[in-house]
């Protein structure tokens, strides 16, 4: 078992979570202020509609990382959202594909969440340095 | 660092994927003779076209969950993997509903993770069962 906790020590999907979790914290220690943000609209691709509070500002944005931030540190709560909603109408959709094969579902979910970590860590590395910009701080 | 690593080793990500590297350990250490599986046909619901090696025989079955647990421990690969195969078929067909909102796509990938691991681990307990069935030893 002590071998085993070692290799997902190492295992890149903890390192990615966890840099995700770091790039959160910096922005948090950064943004003294976060309320100047509120009314910078957003120029980043939220790649969402326009009416959505995320995409709103800045300040929605910062808060939403934060939220998922928060959702990455704690996911057990997910694991029972889970059992509650594995019939999500976005599973549903998904079934004719995804039920096809396991081992091709668990590497689509891996694969997937990389990805999106990936992208949610510079989106706020990306909301820190605008703040810089914002109070005149070179980063 | 340190308390973040340590929220980690306690979160439930980490756990489900721990429990199912142990379940295929379980398997490997009690099915000695992988080779009484073969032919033995697959009642499991693999969901799974007949046609696919994964479903021929229970055989087969012990070798895609060895595969899938070594996936797990070395996600290294697949990091790299992920950027090479960012538009495979599967993420181009989901692209109109994932691309929405970034927050919905991370839950999306971490509930189906833990979905799929729990059922490959419960796939994983069930083969070594029926190896024991086969043996005549009580499980």
């Amino acid at each position: 078992m002590q071998s085993a906790e070692a290799k997902f020590n190492k295992n890149s999907l903890l390192l990615t979570l966890r840099g995700y979790s770091s790039a959160v914290s910096d922005m948090e220690q950064t943004i003294l202020l976060p309320s100047l943000l509120r009314d910078v609209p957003s120029d980043e691709a939220w790649d969402c509609e326009a009416t959505e509070e995320s995409c709103r500002d800045l300040y929605s944005n910062y808060l939403t990382l934060k939220a998922i931030r928060n959702t990455v540190e704690s996911s057990l709560i997910l694991l029972d959202d889970h059992k509650a909603k594995s019939h999500t109408a976005l599973n549903k959709t998904l079934e004719p594909l995804l039920d096809t094969d396991p081992e091709t579902l668990f590497r689509f979910h891996l694969r997937g969440l990389f990805s999106v970590m990936s992208d949610l860590t510079k989106k706020t590395q990306s909301l820190t340095v605008k703040y810089m910009d914002i109070i005149g701080v070179a980063y």
